[in-house]
């Protein structure tokens, strides 16, 4: 679990995904010689930040967002969101600027969000949550598990993946835009007419922890049925616990696949989270560990 | 009229179009060769549940969404909207699920949506309105004629159609996601630079039944007015009953096409109905045959 | 500066751009031999209103909406709003019909939009603010400055552009619409990376008139990081005056490219107004002037 992490503690909120973009680069570049199939590698300027690997003939994608939400410095000790961060009373956040290390408390005031960093900062820094780990035998708890076990359930599949894309992509938490072109992309190259989600959804009054992997039939957005139909015939097939979810709101990398040029089922499937977009996102990791099966039965079976 | 019968008794709600889909598809390969021009016809997997047909050399294509409102059951006895249903106290809504029929009352109780199902449901199940058709002399009412008459308008429209495309949709009330793929492939097969939308729109204090079939200048998006000049103008020339509409919201398939890869003209042409997505949508059978009439008269002349 | 006041006085709300694209072909046409690069000139119903020019080998395109927000009559005297128009108490439009030019006042009566003029208009009739352009030696005030001053901008890039595409845009203010095309188009002739959105932006508390040109970090799309500090590096280097700014509402044409099918950067620079689309809008010349220089810098240099 290293990989996850050095995820959880790179800063990578939308738009300035590269530092995160660098560290799952490098480690694929580590550790794809021991991987069952080598894929092929796509990445650079005319990907912006996102990465795509390639594994033998895909018939199935996976899109992992590896953008984070967090904060940005505007005037004064203003700040605007990245996303939509959620936190209690005043919560530490970090950053950093041209004149070094920032580390400062962001609390709302009158519906604004304001930072008490003593200097001023340079326009438009980044801020992210302070991270603090923190795992027991049947949760982990930190900042940003959305989406960084997203990303480490993709690492974890490419392990053993015999056929189909993944794809890490950016801007996720802030309305999106680079699952357009790494369709384009993947559409052109291999194409493929099914997808999935590995991304991190709410406890519920219908989630609860401990329960499995949640597979998600609707949220803001509806997929074609007749595909959700056959991933939850599958699932049951499996053996592997998982949940179903039927939300009103929220949405995902499922949204853009949705509205693009190509004809692509996608289906949402991920562990449920307690304290959605706060620094003390908590995860059961039995609903990990049914994620991480349920990605690999998925992708052998689709 | 037979297939506007069983076209509102069929069930689609957005995502599940698949039974609306074969209902159309079989009607298509039954009449086909009755028709002036035989089409090509493109369906399956590759297009989801949507259906294309081309007719000649088109210079012009046709959108009819096969998608209809309704609900999803989640947890419990709850329920989540698909599209905007509207309906005043309890509606009578029906569905099936693994265990069997389900015919039940939903209701709104404190801005949440309920229903009263004695059984526990499969969770994500679809509701739809139950149907009840009412004719006579003056009009249709029913729930679903938003967009059963714009599909029937493009049913009746085959069978003289001498050169254009015929687009059957989905997800429309909920959002999109067809059009896109849709537009792509005629666009790479055969293309075009205009289009209708054949929709149901709404009686306003400026638009009445029996006025004749709407030509809308706006919803909430503004085709190109030059464009929308080019079929008033031709819908003067017809001498079929015709009103305008000029309204600040609501949308359609045009949202798509607008914001397509594709430099497309469109247009949204309808008959009008009261009871907006409610059970009992009304719509004047004269205002529908000018429709009908309209359709035949601007595909041979754009 | 004459090209500026006929760009003012010309009539072009989002979905009627044909006067206001004519007034800027034709102008095209006139001067281009005397520009130091006689740019490929591509217009025509293929581009709907939308104008595009290539100089050189492009690396950068620059994008200038041509549409203005306004007003549109429906039934009685009512209006609806094309675009988001804020103005004071009432406020003189103009427009023109079947039966002859119109001239009359807005305002707002219960939320709804109103017009006082004496007769009944054709249904649909789009109406403009009444254009009173005052300048003197510190700031310009019209209406449509947004972004009749970002089009004046191109047009002078133009002359002494050497590689680059311009590009001339329409809907910008109400839903946006062809940059999707504009971007197939440029992309499949000559594809470029980099974009800039030649437009106007708001006075705000970290924003002042007389600062320079602003370089936009971001507004309610975020662009990728890696290419606003480029940009703004280069602005250091330039020594041309500009402010910075962190929006949380706002968009532009960059909003289409964000989320398009090509990953192509993109940053928002131009001058700040007061009154943001009222008749009153007012920008200080010496922020114009600064606009004018930045954009020829970084087109040299990108």
């Amino acid at each position: 679990m290293e990989i996850l992490f050095e995820l959880l503690r790179s800063r990578g909120i939308s738009g300035d995904e590269s530092e995160t973009k660098n560290l799952i680069l490098n480690y694929i570049h580590k550790r794809k010689d021991a991987w069952k199939v080598c894929p092929d590698i796509f990445s650079g300027d005319e990907l912006q930040d996102c990465i795509i690997l390639k594994f033998g003939k895909p018939r199935t994608a996976v899109f992992a967002h590896i953008d984070t939400i967090g904060f940005m410095t505007r005037y004064q000790n203003q700040l605007v969101a990245v996303g939509g961060p959620d936190f209690g009373d005043s919560t530490i956040v970090v950053g950093e600027d041209s004149l070094g290390s920032i580390k400062c408390t962001v609390r709302e005031v009158d519906g604004n969000l304001e930072h008490d960093f003593p200097r001023k900062t340079d326009i438009g820094t980044c801020l992210s949550y302070y991270q603090d780990i923190r795992i027991d035998e049947e949760f982990i708890q930190a900042a940003y598990l959305d989406n960084r076990l997203g990303v480490y359930n993709c690492l974890k599949l490419a392990e053993n993946l015999e056929n189909g894309w993944i794809v890490f992509s950016t801007y996720e938490e802030h309305g999106g835009g680079s699952v357009p072109f790494l369709l384009k992309f993947i559409q052109s190259n291999s194409p493929i007419r099914q997808a999935l989600v590995s991304d991190i959804t709410w406890i519920t009054e219908g989630v609860s922890h401990h329960e499995g992997v949640v597979i998600s039939v609707r949220d803001r957005n509806i997929p074609r049925r007749s595909f959700i139909n056959k991933v939850i015939g599958l699932a049951r097939e499996s053996g592997i616990p998982f949940q179903l979810e039927v939300e009103g709101s929220g949405g995902s990398d499922g949204r853009e696949i949705q509205n693009s040029e190509y004809a692509i089922d996608w289906c949402f499937i991920g562990a449920a989270e307690d304290n959605v977009h706060s620094p003390n996102e908590k995860v059961s990791l039995k609903d990990l560990d049914s994620m991480l099966k349920m990605y690999q039965y998925l992708m052998a079976k689709l």
